[in-house]
Formats: C-alpha cells, structure tokens, sequence
C-alpha cells in the first residue's frame, strides 16, 4: 500500500480504509459504518471533552432524537438555515403521523421548550446541560467520512444564564475547553475564529469557532461556540424572575465539539506515509509487541514477551501479536493503524536480556535492557505527545500570513498559506458581496476575525472593495 | 410529598418526577427528556456493562441510525415482527425521498449487511461486535418512563462464530455478564427463561430473556439474548470458508441490556418510601455533607465541613451542601434522591471533633470521630450495597411459587408471588392456545422454562389443556 500525504485527499481515502477506520458501502449515501479502530480513538476522545464539559459544571441529559415540526419551527432564522437539511419522520407503523418529526440536526428547539418550564429564579441559574448523541443533516456537499457525513457524533452543551456577560464568559470557557482538549490533549492546533455575520449559526448573535488547517491547506472547522444572545429564550418564552421581581429573558450559548470530525482532524495533523499517527493517549493499543520466531526457539521467546507484557500492562494498553504472520507484515500493519510504540523480541534479545522498542513517530529503534522496559516506555509515551504536538504547531504557524490586495491573497494562497489575513471594511452583512468576490476570485471563505486580537488596519484599504478598512479578516479555503 | 411503595404504579410516577429524574411534558407521546440525575447513573451503568462486554472481547462500532428499507425486510419473520413499530424517514429537507428508510428499532439488518463483506475465512471468526446507541419502536402498549418508551437506550452486541456449540457458549456468556453486572453490581435479582416459541425475538431460533419483579409483583424483561442460528446469515449471505475450503453460513447470537429499562429496574428494586435507594457504586452523589449552621457558628462549621470533605474526596463522590435551605429540608432532598451517605456537621460536633453519618438504606446513624470518617464510609459504603442485594434477593426468592392447576395458579397470583411455575403441555407453537387461555383466566403470561433447570412434570398434566404435561412453565403478569 503507497501512501504519499501530499496528495491529501487521495492520502486520507487510502488510510481510513487501510487502516480500517470505516466502510463505505452502506446503503445510505452519506451514512458511514464507523469501524471499531475509529470507535475505540473516538471513545477516548469523548471521555476527555467529557471530563472537561462536566469539570466545568454541566450535568449530562438525554433529549429526544426527534423534534415535533412546531417546536422546531418556533425561532425564525434557526428554521431557515436548518429546514433545507432536515430528515423528516412522517410515518409510524403502517400510519401516516398527525405532525411531522425532525430527525434532530441540532438540539436547541427540543431542549429550550424544557428549559421554558425548568427555569424560574436566579436559583436555577446558571443552567449547564449537555448531552452526548448523534445528530442528522441532510448535507447537499460532498461527504468525506468523519470529516462531513449526515450523521455525526458530537457533543452539545446549551447554557442559560442571568446577564450577557456571563454568557460571554461562558463563550470563552468554551474556547478554553478546545485549548485544553483538542490542543493540549489531541495535539491538533487551531484558531478561533469570530465569523462574519453572514456566516454565524443559524439563530445566533455571533459565532466563534475552531479552524484547523487539514495538510492541504484547506481549512476545516471544529467546534463552534454561539452567543444566542436573547433570540431563543424569546421565541422559546424562557424567562426568570430576577431580586426586584421583575421577569428577565435568559442569556444563552451553545457549544458542538463533534468528535467524529476531530477525529479526522488528529488523521490529517499527525499521519504520515506509513499510516495513521496516534498520541499515546489516545491509541486503543499503545504498544505492540511482535515476537522474532524461529520454530526452535518459539516458546523462550512467547514466555518472554509475556513477561514484558505484564511487566507494562499496569501502563500501557500492549498485547503480543503472535499471530503466523511474518514480523515484516506486522510492523506494516501496526504501523498503519498508529500503534505508537512497538517492541520486537527475537532469541537473540532474550539472551541478551534486552529488547527492541520502536517509535511510529519518528522510527527510531532503541535497545533497552529488560529490567528498564516500563521507565523507557514512560519516557518515550511522554516524548511522541509532546513531539507530534510541536511538530503540528509549527507546521501550522508557517500556514498563517498576510496579503494587502486581492492578487497577494491569491498568490498566498497558491503558496500553500492556510489562513490569510487581509483588511476588509467590515465583517457586517453589508459586506457579504465583497466575500462573494474574494470566493469567486480564489475559491477561499473569509473565516472571520481572529478572537482576541483587535489590532487595526490603519489606512490600509478592503482588499475587494478598495475602501476604507475597519477590520482584519482571515480567509481560507475550506472543507 | 407522600410514598407509599405498596401502591407501587403511583410511587413508581411520583418518585421518577420528584428525584427529578426525567420530565414527560415532551412534545412527542412516549418520548422522555432524561434528566441530569438519572443519566448520571445511566452513565456509570452504560460505562459498567460496556467494560463487561469489552473484557469478553466485543469491540465497539457505530452503526447508522436509518436503515434502508431494502435491508429491513430482508429477513421474513424479522420485519414481520417489526414493521408495525418503525419510525419511518421519508423526507430530506423539501424532498421526498426515493426509498423510506427506518429509524433502527434494532440493528441486526444494518450490521448483518456488512457483516457479509467483512467475513471470509475462519480467521474472521468469530466476530464480536458492540454498539451503544438509542432504538426507536412506535409502541402501541401503555409507556412508562424508563420501562417502555417509544426511544430507549441500550447497547446491543452482535456476534458471529463458526460453530452452533461456540453460538451456544455466547449464549451463555451473555447470561453470565447480566449476572455479573445486574445482580452482582445493581443489585437486581432476575430469572433466566428460555421463552416459548411464540414468544421468541423476531428472526431468532431460540430467546432466553432476564426477567426481574417489580414490587407489585409484575415481571419486566431485562436482556435478553438469542440464539438466532443461521436464520440471519442465511438472509444476509452471511458465510466463510472454512479449512477444508468449503463455504459456510456463520452462527449468529446477538444480546440487547437495554440500560434505560435496567435502570427503571434499580429504582424499583431499592427505592422506599422516602424515595430512591441506589447502591453506592451507581449514585451520581455517593456522600451529601449538610452542616447545620447557626449564624455565628457558620465560619467553623463550613470550615469543618471542607476538611471532611477533602479528606474524603479520593473515594467518593461527596458535595457540601451549604444552601439557604433548612436542614431538615436537605434531608428530605437528598433521601428523595437516594444519596447513600450523610454526614451532618453542627457546632456540638465540631467541638467533640466528631460528626454524625446517617445511612439511607437503614437510616441508622453514627457518631463518628471525625479522623476515622474515611474509613467509616468506607466500611458503610460495602454494607450498603451488601445489604441492598440481600434484601431485594430475599424479596424475590419469596415471589417465586408453584402451582399444579389453573385455579391455584390464580390464586397464587392472587397472594402477590410474581412467577409461579406450572406444568404445561408443551412450549411449542402448538401450545400458543393453551397460553391464551391462561392470559384470559388471569391476566398472565407464560415467560418460558427456567434456563438450567430440565426438572421434568413427571404424570403431571398442563394446566390449560389438561393433557399429559412435559414441561415446567413460569408464568407472570408482566410489565
């Protein structure tokens, strides 16, 4: 199997299904099979968004997958930029149902008609909820498994809260989660974004998310967080008396990491032309020990990669690939699939009471005496997360440039320049036509503003209109 | 609010709203909102059996929620069974779609589909595979939160092997991990019937299902596992190759411990009239600390309340609730949410350098000093859940009976035991009659023959048709 990542996108087909990510023959276009390789990365990952989600007060619930027509219809801007991707439940049984259900692509109208009847007081502020489940868009674009398919499996926190300033910290906690989770854990980079209000989620006050750069250069969105502002607590009635007794509309946001599309994130950062790469917290098989067998000597060598075996089993998730193979298609294979660290074990290492340990990241092979198997293996786990982390943020940083004019946009872009910053003359609705040029131009987005850093492009001109800008923005060309 | 657990059907609504464990004022008839309290639970259940599974070498997939409509009639008597409860997609955004798809009420003809690609030779098998998802079934009966609604959430594993003898020992291993996790761990006792034919999973050989008691004396279905031969690999061209390089059609069992239903069994098992009881392992908040505060008192006792706290923090899920409501108002809170443990901390107690530990499942109390509370509870938390599996496996052996006639079964239904077993003619197709007839006279139904148990009726005659009978039969009204 020849993989060569500067072809991405032929690269990224090969590798979900050599290393038997997902099947694609499923009878529904746009649905995946996501195989148990993936599943047990994306458990792991769940874990960890989750652990961070409730460390920070959200309690989880379970709402229902589908939504009655006339709650999903009931805040205007959100029913018209989600109708046209609604899967829609109109039977049951042999019977046609009275009222049309939604399959959910998204959970705000099912869960504020219940925050309406859960919330009276400022005691029952703040209200932190999320829930763990799958959601269905009936995408119109061309679906790339993980990346974009009609069904994915995220996470959804939906807060309320008394003033809007809570809500905005509320936004940035939300971005410190992505820090924490997909930076610092996943080793995947990125930058948050505000987007245009052209661009914002259906029904929100603004948008603020996640780009990452796939190896293509194209960006890929991860999650977003949205300050609804009071646009749903109106249309969904969600009221709390507040200390002078008056009746208040609650602040809310909402949160989607969607893991199947992080989990393409950490395929597209970390592999390579050998195969998928994996941090060591996130393998669903840390270390693989492949025994060197010649049939006189089999048992001394099975006997000693089973001491090795337990002797890291405390740490590590290993087992001993003793299947009949040869050892070459197993070092293919595991490093395929990302094992992060592989030990191999022939006679010649038992008699010298040694072994071979590998790093999938580097390749680099190192002899370690038996006894120090377990300290070795701890240091290097710490090594190849902290290296695929550098790696990728450097990578990433050479992505992020500047241009002044239309034509130094494109000639960034033509460079391989993920993220390029130009002066627009406002990230209003007004301006939509001049991203409309900068896409007709270049095929690229403007992404929005980068969160946190207002400097100004004094004097500078909108790089599709020619005047005045009041803004950066950054463009990209996106998945 | 008033419990009275001998009217079990009312305790059962009012416990389910005031535990707040889930709201039913959802827009959709049998759909339920899952709340924070009852999912936390759900989660370490789910988390639980997820770990049993995947110790007796299931590994995890995520299948498509919507399976086309070609898929799910592929097996006769499957869709038969089904078709009259499928939740049916038939529109994407403004268009009809041109085939329905269903909304999975099980996953066998989404897996089964691919499992026919993935299966070659015998180095395939067997084949074990897991799922954690929701189902979706437009049932027709009465639903009651958790015990049957139209969404439900379970896990469902799927396995294929070589052999009926390996199919056969899945079986058993299925029944082994409800025994593990549900009686050993929830402390729910149940029964394994193998069931009638005429009751048997739709598209299988052979059902053995794990019936628990409610306390009015019902039974209700927890797992159950099928034996479904080659039924299904015949249907889905299911086949390997096996040494001697002919093609076989694999062996197939699948098991469903639908976590929601499991845990509507957990909360009529140990609950009482001051609300939920929870075995320590399962509660969302193991340890409620209340400190009984006068105003110039406040300062020390809260201080006296964090250091218990943090000195108990490493074992158990502990918060102090420091709100501005009345002790006895706690009280009541916490036992209606079946916190296992509560340490009060007063004044009086922080001068004697004790604190005071109440139980719920025994409501006794303990003085304790307060440097030997760790271990208190620690100690305590092992006999709770000791206790708990006793008295409800006490409880339940008592509701088990015999019965040699029609009437007598009557009347021991009548005295409230829940199975009574019955010699009966047969639990063959042709005896469906003869189970109709003791439905008519008591409202019961035949769950099937004790699995492991071949005592035979010997000169005994079947209850309903009085011919000579050849086997034992447990009946029961059920849930």
């Amino acid at each position: 199997m020849k993989l060569n990542k500067s072809d991405f996108s032929e690269w990224y087909n090969t590798i979900t299904k050599e290393a038997q990510l997902c099947d694609l023959r499923y009878g529904i276009k746009g649905f995946v099979v996501f195989m148990p390789w993936a599943v047990m990365t994306m458990n792991r990952m769940y874990g960890m968004y989750e652990e961070a989600v409730e460390s920070r007060g959200h309690l989880p619930a379970l709402f229902p997958a589908l939504i009655p027509e006339s709650y999903f219809t009931r805040e205007s801007d959100h029913v018209k930029g989600f109708v046209p991707e609604v899967f829609w439940v109109t039977e049951a049984g042999n019977n046609k149902l009275e009222e049309r259900y939604a399959m959910r692509p998204t959970s705000e109208t099912a869960m504020y008609s219940m925050y309406s009847l859960w919330i009276h007081g400022t005691r029952d502020l703040p209200l932190k909820i999320y829930q763990r489940c799958q959601v269905w868009r009936h995408e119109t674009k061309a679906t790339k498994p993980f990346i974009r398919s009609r069904e994915f499996h995220w996470i959804e926190t939906h807060d309320c809260f008394a003033t809007r300033e809570q809500a905005m910290s509320q936004v940035r906690e939300d971005m410190e989660m992505a820090e924490e989770v997909i930076h610092q854990k996943f080793c995947v980079p990125f930058l948050f974004f505000q987007r245009p209000q052209w661009d914002k989620f259906a029904g929100a006050e603004n948008t603020f998310a996640a780009d990452t750069l796939m190896p293509d250069g194209r960006a890929l969105q991860l999650p977003s967080t949205h300050m609804l502002g009071q646009h749903f607590s109106k249309a969904f009635n969600i009221k709390y008396t507040d200390d002078t007794g008056k009746d208040e509309y609650v602040w809310q946001t909402c949160y989607g990491p969607c893991i199947s599309r992080i989990y393409a994130a950490v395929i597209a950062t970390h592999g390579d032309d050998r195969g998928l790469v994996l941090p060591v917290r996130l393998a669903p098989l840390q270390v693989v020990i492949v025994p060197i067998i010649k049939e006189e000597t089999r048992a001394k060598v099975l006997e000693r990669c089973e001491e090795v075996r337990k002797a890291i089993a405390c740490c590590f998730f290993a087992k001993i690939d003793a299947s009949d193979r040869t050892p070459g298609f197993k070092f293919n294979e595991w490093e395929m699939k990302g094992v992060p660290l592989r030990i191999e074990i022939g006679m010649r290492d038992v008699e010298a009471d040694a072994v071979i340990v590998v790093r999938r990241d580097t390749g680099e092979k190192f002899k370690v005496p038996t006894k120090e198997v377990d300290a070795k293996l701890d240091e290097l786990a710490q090594q190849i997360d902290k290296n695929l982390k550098e790696k990728a943020d450097k990578w990433f940083s050479d992505k992020v440039s500047d241009a002044d004019s239309m034509d130094a946009l494109g000639a960034a872009l033509e460079k391989g320049h993920g993220f390029v910053r130009v002066p627009f003359c406002t990230d209003g609705m007004e301006a939509e036509p001049c991203a409309d040029k900068v896409k007709e131009a270049h095929q690229a987005n403007i992404r929005g503003s980068l969160f946190g850093n207002d400097e100004k492009p004094n004097g500078k001109k909108c790089i599709s209109c020619g005047n005045d800008a009041t803004i950066y923005l950054y463009a990209a060309r996106q998945y």
